[in-house]
């Protein structure tokens, strides 16, 4: 790290820095500029964010510059290929881009069993659907709980898709343990701590959703939870953030994918649905998130959005879902990919 | 609710629209305007979020817009004037300004005695310090646990400050209802529905805190979750939102003091130390917190930054916080109240 | 428009409201509802939004909410096609995508040859770069001013390239009316109405880039003061959004493009070199424009970005953009376009 | 500055930097670290953004780290007294803490004088008022131009106020100068580079708004535009910044006064009316800005904002301003100022 000394910092005051800098165990060089000193520290700060914070706070001390990231398992730096894992026979973070495809909720069997149908048939390769669910108000409908997770395994077996599903409780998790191929953390609980350890100790893998105001970062610092817990498979899912704008739910922010790409070698999916809230804007998007370069997709599907429980306006209907795909083959194709 | 036809909606359109109204069994009068036809809606669709996503997805339809806000049990509607509630012998609501002061984190006994005899004698209310800690990394120090907590408590006993710590793991509920008089929900958890739920069935006070991108319509339906399960002893603390500045750590949103006092009847806190997120703003952010009409104050306060393990760059030293304890005495007597 | 009452609104207020309306001109309907009364109020309220002020400010009126849309040259409603326009022998807003491509200063001749000579290689149709410069720092290089200008049209006329390049001030509006073939309104001053208007003055076209804080529909309106000026060539230019993400300059919002599609009958271009901040993800960011719907791109190409006086860390090497350029065509050819 | 190189740079690399700050004229210093080598570089880098940029585009650079603050006239390192200067009679940046009061838009006689009259009463120092305003919308009222100064400029002679109005074409200027006391440069057009170097070559002081995006390090750099003009006479004055918060019209980030305090010696105001954008949380933003240290304030007051053409929603009939002067009173007094 770099310590960057006040205009005027007294002999005294950089000399208890240093002395502060051997005390920690590192080794400093100083450079006296024109107009400030500064002086470069030597050693792996990594996850040690108080040494920063403690020579921040010294009398003549201006700032203190991290230099070295604070990630560590997720990092490209140390695994230079996008890192390929398994969902049931589905391969992810390789050429072919997987699609995680269902209703925001599970709600009964018939929509279950015409939706998985038809996603399916278009080329979807998993098969998502809430049992638990995040409402903004405690009045509104909450999930099917464990009932839903059944119907919802039954007809993934059905249809041969892995299924995706949230944990929001962490005593769920034995429940969850036993229906779910993915478990999916949410936006509102990616930096739920207690949660994403919980998650590290499991086998499944995890679909971790970056939080609405979530930095790509501190994204980075939420999968290190998980992979820090001994779970090697993590998948990234960009879902927007929030901004000032509201002509879009959130903003979806398809920049993130070439970012992450380049720190990380995580697989990264992109959620055109919630990233932006409408179901008219979900084609073009998903569209652009595959030439962006994004290695899954996940869309919400309704047979009946005009019927949903939740998230009926960002739901595509089956057909529209069919001609996405449709539309998404050459764009894929385009950047060597396959769908 | 209103329905907005778009221009050119079909007459089946709106016929389509008046008979799903009919099917949901509210009531509706249409209005045909020069532009646009609007259809008003009559019936109770607070919690019904739902029914405006289904007749938001009917052909023709452009928008609908909700008439009512969507919470009751928080709202200064049936309940016009601010809540008072008691934390141990200490009045919150009231005239006078409760101050919750302390560390970040529970670190040592001497930190925790050194600080809690500093603030008592500055003019503080309750004690806080937390046991388990959110932190952006997984590799930095995670908090003390249940150690913590006993030592929090008896010192909290010794100084008789009752005591405000968080809770993050739904697993750690009957060990904190053990120690702790108020359970904080950090800004991460804010949106942990699962969470709020749990503190909605303790009988302890909550000390809510605002999400980092959280609005405050938003905010008060997190409280209403916690109101709903049957708890009514909440309090509200703005701590600062995510924005493009980054001269503070977080935007510290004071807006939201006379916004909130108008929606709603919860005791509103304001915490300047993560607010602002430097200690040297938050004595000035502290009188503007009372100017504006703040209810209670959170303010971190360490008998010694420089080795504090987390937030030193926002922790006051304990005589800072005593001039701070002075200089806040006449502001909010100039505005009608104690502290 | 729609005027909710509040709760308990009384009589009096109500008929206030009503005969406010009368006295505007319009007509209006009164819905009592169970827990609000709502006035349905008919006349083309666009451009009046004094109008929505005055009555939101009655007394019992809790807010006034408008319907139609304030904008209306831009709108699609009374344009349903994409407008074509033409700039020199290149047509903007039909299937091919024209790119706009060079430095962001004009620096020197030799500069300007081999990047103009480079682009037009590899498929460009328009030259950009600037003589007025707007520069955070007033210490930093301000541009050539009109010696800059004719540099950039003599090397735009030697490879038969129309320039683009960027009014600040009024007073050079006769100058850049001489050498200029698209008047460019940089992101700052998106919002600068004077500006505005004088560029709808000129029959030159525009090129309209977004502000960082400007929404989608506020980016209407801006189009709309040229517009109504008078003149119909404007392309709009979506560049990133200001938000809390620091990984990328900007927060380029590709959202902005389906939303505007559906909205305005404008032709809308994407400047991923500013959206991003970065060269490293301007190829990855320029296809998923193409892939989400852009009329036409802006990018940054200079012959030597280590030398570049301004914005060398987003700018494309020569070889870069021709890459770009051959990974661009496939990606638009699979989405109906050419590049 | 600090030039990070990154992992596994080759001692190519690292030649090429140390011989490109050579050619640049700065001397260096390097620190090889466990996991990455720094270089830091000594030199005064203030205004030479490019070097900057040019050794960060270098081969094996991963960042190059700013040391010194951009801005020289503006900084408090300078002029470490607040400063103080005079409109007319009145004193800016004292003890007393100035209040400019008066309507958004001047309108008509009888407007300017029962409201001038007013706030003379109740204590304000200057009176403003719009006669060039800046209107999202091309088809609303757009100001009185030359009549409207004349008329703002007879009342205030007949008030003894001195006049803030706002200057949005560099074409006014003349005019302008004929009748105004201050400039008032608004939010949209805070980085208008040409019109801030114009003021910077008035005599006249000029009171400059933060733009809706713009960083507190950004808004220094505008003032340091029009300093380093030669017009040392400049107030700044926080109005609201935009975020994803809609329950006020902007986030008033009252964190920006003590953040400039320490940054800068120019007198700060506040604009709670432009920053809530709702008249009744002007009074306690009003008492909170004076808390947080504010050198003067803003504040939109209209004799009848019913019948307001522009932001009667943000101003305060004269009664209530009368009311906020007395609140205000005792919250001056209470931090060592005066109203």
């Amino acid at each position: 790290m770099i310590v960057v000394m006040k205009d005027g910092a007294t002999k005294d005051q950089i000399e208890k820095v240093q002395s502060t800098i051997i005390e920690i165990g590192y080794k400093h060089h100083i450079i006296k500029g024109v107009l400030k000193s500064v002086i470069g520290v030597v050693g792996d700060d990594r996850g040690k964010l108080n040494h920063l914070e403690r020579l921040s706070l010294l009398e003549g001390v201006e700032k203190v510059v991290p230099i070295v990231q604070p990630f560590k398992l997720a990092s490209r730096e140390i695994h230079n290929e996008t890192s390929v894992l398994n969902v049931g026979d589905v391969e992810v973070g390789n050429k072919k881009i997987p699609v995680i495809a269902g209703p925001c909720s599970v709600e009964n069997e018939q929509q279950m069993l015409e939706t998985a149908r038809a996603v399916k048939a278009a080329g979807a390769s998993m098969l998502r659907g809430g049992a638990f669910k995040p409402r903004t108000s405690p009045y509104t409908f909450q999930g099917l709980g464990e009932d839903g997770l059944k119907l919802l395994k039954e007809v993934g077996n059905e249809f041969d898709l892995p299924i995706v599903t949230e944990i929001m409780d962490p005593g769920d998790i034995d429940i969850l343990e036993k229906y779910a191929d993915v478990l999916q953390i949410g936006a509102r609980n990616a930096q739920n701590y207690s949660l994403l350890k919980l998650v590290g100790k499991s086998k499944l893998p995890v679909l971790l959703k970056r939080g609405m105001s979530t930095t790509i970062s501190e994204f980075l610092m939420c999968a290190e939870y998980i992979l820090s817990e001994g779970n090697d498979n993590v998948m990234l899912c960009e879902r927007g953030i929030r901004t000032f704008e509201t002509a879009t739910r959130n903003t979806f922010d398809l920049n993130a994918i070439p970012v992450l790409k380049e720190k990380t070698h995580l697989p990264i999916f992109a959620d055109p649905s919630h990233g932006t809230g409408y179901w008219q804007y979900v084609t073009p998007m998903t569209l652009a998130a595959i030439a962006a370069g994004a290695d899954g997709l996940v869309i919400e599907v309704h047979n009946n959005p005009e019927l949903a429980i939740s998230d009926g306006a960002q739901s595509l209907k089956p057909k529209k879902f069919a001609q996405l795909m449709k539309k998404a083959a050459p764009v894929a194709k385009a950047v060597g990919r396959e769908i």
